[in-house]
């Protein structure tokens, strides 16, 4: 059974930066999905910003299993109505990584219902990163610790909620901390949020992130089927209630009314 | 020290219902108001849906320890504006308490990230509410369980994300369960979800009902000073990293540049 | 691959008390070793009480994938060497599934470090067991609800941490709830606990609880290589720190000691 | 009302190291307690590990609010009995805080369930504590980052649960990373994990030492009365069901009976 994943990228730096063009040439969204693809039992393609719906209509989501987002100097063109469409894709059961500087992307903003900022600082320093749950399976074959000599600095605190497991935390040479690998669930959606890939140094072309980007796929997918519709909230009536009850009292409500939403 | 709460009601079916208005003259809101004054230490005033921005400006939320929302019939009425306005004041450290239907209310849809979706059934039946962190504050003074004779039944799975931790789970008559007393951290603030208080049952002049809501206001309010900017980003520079770093390597931003949102 | 299962059993009651003979005539332990072989993808053996270290020397603990236990009467004669090793089997890697009295087993206790005490009452009732994750890997393919028409009554406030996640949460028809399948997770090892099985009620009989015993072996098995010495706190020598640093102040441990225990 | 805190110190090294015994001339559990002291609402006394039960008779634990614990060269002379009390009492609902090398004391690793490993390195290095959750109780009015110019190195991985909340994670000059104060809650009692603190460097000198130490007792304060009877398992008779049920099927138990332990 093949996971299909897709990799959002935003697409930008990629054609406006020469630096991030010539480390990227088909894109990060597209350097990720060789990636996966590369892999036994993904099978991984790429959308973005620009495409119409931004690559995501309803039925791609519907037969996507783990969404990969990157964005960056974009953020804000991103729609409400692909966002909102996104979430609940993730809340019927599709898995989704949010890479780097995807912790401001309006997806995860959402998801978290936090502020998700951070410090940060881009003088191409050292990463060492620690493995705080060695046999997660998104940690599955990585060295520990391991390291990435360029990257942007993130630092603490981190504004999104207590994870269900901490599973990275890095160290910076300059002197900062964070938390670069967090589990998350949302309904029956497996989140991953990993702190490296920055989009001037040559993050995803690191042999370790490939581990991780393989490994996160495979964690965030949910075999079960999708729930129809994830933000339902069904009325039982009185006589199909597990137990016999007979109606008391005042009543809002009639019969087969649907709920305020 | 007093802490300021103020109890936030949609303020409709009391006007537009006599059941529910004969039950709560003053309005939901007020009746709660005055359970919380009639305890030392809170000083609690309320803010209804009709009001400019639904009687919560920037200036209010900024003198507001802890916020009690009761909204049913008329979330879709709430600003997003307001929404976002709520969910930055939780972030600094604003406490929050939602109550009932306020489980579809927009910001505690924002602040969970989540469907925030069950099942229901106006019944009038009976609903016993255990203790299943009996030492935890919000359970301070209680009996285990108490019950409430006539409530609408609000049933599992409620599509929230897993509580730092679970206070309360109820038994429904009509067979059903549901987590009750759940408790999140959203930044600097606390946040407590309650399930009782449907508008047609008297729920809220039930004593042991007036014991959570004053133990849970006293439990999020966060005496720390509020976070002044609670989304922003700073950028620390080279020269400020804790240890000495030089700059290396490529570079998209420039000294001092904002990053991007 | 073939996932190694151990269920482990005490088998006095179905030895000593005619009831539980008729119901298990080959124990409870081999009733569920049986529903777990007649899954594919599963090998399960047994082991009991009264065998030579309990039927569980460190080198079948080692071939291990997942232990699941089942006791009642007889926690006592669990040796506390036993309970050591299984613990440490657990940091390691091992799975380890613990079934209804077992809140009282050694193992159990010790992994949770709290009192692990509820209340109870052997009458016979219904309980009908509410998925709080549905779509949980532990919840696949089960109704939502399922009802055990005779099952003990534990009830609320449990005695143990919160955990990963809440699976199910049980309403009973006396009145009480519980907390009913809860996940953990110890060093690289998962564990879950699962209420019903109450060794009068044919409860291992039950279709819905052999699809959780046969999902919780699935969830519970580690495929990474066990840890081999989990309990190890290794020495970074100073000319191995990953930073280069120059030793200074006073010390206490002279080079390549170990440290205190 | 004020906080009663005992400071438990192992009180070896203080004894037999020349260094240790010109820092800490009282011992470091007095140093700890004077700290305690001199912060308004804390009475704060000591036990020593040479004492009569460890000088944590029963009784003295019935009337302590919160226990600190320093320990390091002698956790195998701590009793198995006095370690069972003291988890009782945590269960009860006394607040307790481990620090440093009490990351291997009996009371932790039992209350833990987990194999509470770690790496180190005792080379004088610096250490510079984020604060991950700034708004925390326990990390009020400090500045973020602190940092301890001397101190030995735990690094990750760290073999404990999850914790409910990660409040400081520590960098070190030498490349490692350590989530340095960890919260728990094992029954009524919470649980503080502080890191720092090696018997050879002035660390319990330090200001913002002294602030966590006295904001993490005053937070693991539990006003609640202590539970009586903490592992109690209580049948619940078929006559005092909260719903009214009648006895089916067969049975193991008499009526008044006790369960199995």
């Amino acid at each position: 059974m093949t996971i299909r994943a897709v990799v959002w990228g935003e697409n930008v730096h990629e054609q406006e930066n020469k630096i991030v063009g010539d480390l990227y040439p088909k894109g990060m969204h597209q350097c990720i999905a060789d990636v996966l693809n590369a892999e036994g039992g993904i099978e991984a393609t790429t959308a973005t910003l620009q495409q119409e719906e931004h690559g995501l209509p309803a039925e791609r989501l519907a037969q996507t299993d783990v969404l990969l987002w990157w964005g960056h100097a974009a953020h804000g063109d991103v729609s409400d109505e692909v966002t909102e469409r996104v979430c609940e894709a993730v809340w019927s059961g599709m898995g989704m990584i949010f890479l780097h500087s995807a912790h401001f992307a309006k997806p995860f903003k959402r998801l978290m219902g936090a502020a998700c900022n951070l410090t940060w600082r881009e003088a191409g320093e050292r990463e060492r990163i620690w493995l705080t749950s060695p046999n997660h399976p998104i940690a599955h074959g990585l060295p520990n610790p391991f390291d990435l000599e360029h990257e942007e600095m993130y630092g603490e605190p981190f504004g999104v909620p207590e994870p269900l497991e901490t599973v990275f935390v890095s160290w910076f040479q300059g002197g900062e901390v964070f938390r670069s690998g967090l589990t998350y669930k949302r309904g029956a959606g497996n989140i991953f949020y990993f702190r490296p890939g920055h989009e001037t140094y040559p993050t995803y072309h690191d042999a370790n992130v490939h581990k991780v980007l393989t490994n996160a796929v495979k964690w965030a997918y949910n075999p079960a089927s999708r729930v129809a519709n994830p933000t339902d909230a069904p009325n039982v009536p009185v006589d199909q209630a597990p137990e016999k009850i007979v109606e008391r009292g005042p009543r809002l409500h009639q019969d087969g009314e649907e709920g305020f939403r």
